[in-house]
């Protein structure tokens, strides 16, 4: 994170003042928040020297989880430890945080090159959640590493709707875990996971994953090796509860 | 983690004030550490009320993920994500942890049912992983979330040897994605891991579990599933770099 964007942040300056405004943290660093913002194949294309916000995601995926960490033990001060983790992995996802992200216009604001922004890659969960986590990356860093900064912004700009996703049951399910809990039950196994293929570009490939359990076999397409995944397990879930596998 | 541990912390005084004296922190509800250190099996033998560490532990992983995601950024700051990644999980992991909660001798403190005792439980890794966890869990909970003291509490006592295994290249390795990269590399393929079989009483389990990718079929026990599919990922590493296979 040297190499610091400064000499861009004048071209992006309103880009910057209105995120700033929807976030409602003004940063004393503006190279930081366009850092945030900036996907990696917007560097290649562009004319000046320019940071992406893959560090800043290392860092804010580690915030947002202890933030999130903070709001279920306070919430739910009798809940076991099982439970909470459940609650933080379907929080710390992919599917959720890029929910969260949409929810305040971030998809108007990501820095892609043309060609990613042909293929809707702006729009895509994965790089949503990773400039949700990088915003927070960037608050943190921003105030030196004082968590009292990020987790103020994060409540109050998205606490409220976390608990009441998790009171109206809203979250996303995991159903690689729910898959696994219910053929061990079943059968004593673990369902298998394959990578069938993986096509297309580089920036934009699509993963097809087969998942294999006793006599079920499903295949799940996706943006990521974990999407696919998801996908088949959720189908072999569907599967083995439609065939009333349930004594 | 409502339940407190008042009705104990006298019995355990001793104890209690040793470990705050390795640690080098006060606390001010000593409850809360008597907690970090306890073990589920112990809360059923014990004769009175008794909280485990597993809400500490919850907790205590996030804080320990993001002290660590800051020291990696601060120490090498022109490093690209995917290396402060693999740096963090290597660091993050039961294996490193453990030892780092032996560092401090943190095996003669835990508390566990005499069934536990007797095999091993307390020199277990997970175990020592775990109350690890919890000890900062318990230190950022003591300081009402002000994440400086624990922050200080890691670097005093731990940073230096962090930073030493990094440049000494002793952090553990992750087999399971190092055998992925390379399958995926020669064969187009991930590996598929099997639970064989799990034996032994509820406490003390042993898992097994099959590696298998091409010609290529491993097995690795453990006491968790995840140890034991890491040690099937060795095997099946080493297989494939024993053969040759490096074209």
């Amino acid at each position: 994170m040297e190499e610091k964007n400064y000499e861009s942040v004048g071209e992006f300056k309103d880009k910057i003042k209105q995120l700033e405004e929807i976030i409602g943290y003004t940063f004393k660093d503006k190279s930081l928040l366009l850092a945030a913002i900036t996907h990696r194949s917007f560097v290649a294309e562009y004319h000046k020297k320019i940071q992406d916000y893959e560090v800043l995601e290392f860092l804010g995926d580690a915030v947002i989880s202890l933030i999130i960490s903070e709001i279920l033990i306070k919430q739910f001060p009798y809940a076991r430890e099982g439970e909470l983790s459940q609650y933080r992995s379907a929080i710390v996802s992919e599917a959720y945080l890029s929910k969260l992200a949409r929810n305040v216009n971030f998809q108007d604001f990501v820095l892609i090159s043309k060609g990613e922004k042909y293929q809707k890659g702006a729009e895509r969960e994965s790089l949503l959640c990773d400039v949700f986590e990088a915003v927070f990356g960037a608050i943190y860093t921003d105030c030196q590493y004082n968590l009292d900064i990020p987790r103020e912004i994060f409540n109050k700009n998205f606490k409220e709707i976390v608990i009441n996703d998790i009171q109206q049951e809203n979250l996303p399910r995991d159903y690689k875990s729910l898959l696994q809990i219910e053929t061990q039950r079943l059968y004593g196994k673990i369902p298998t996971y394959k990578l069938i293929s993986s096509e297309g570009p580089e920036h934009d490939k699509t993963f097809t994953v087969e998942c294999h359990v006793e006599e079920i076999k499903t295949t799940g397409k996706g943006k990521s090796k974990k999407e696919a995944e998801a996908k088949a397990a959720k189908e072999a879930f569907k599967k083995l509860k439609s065939e009333g596998k349930q004594e």
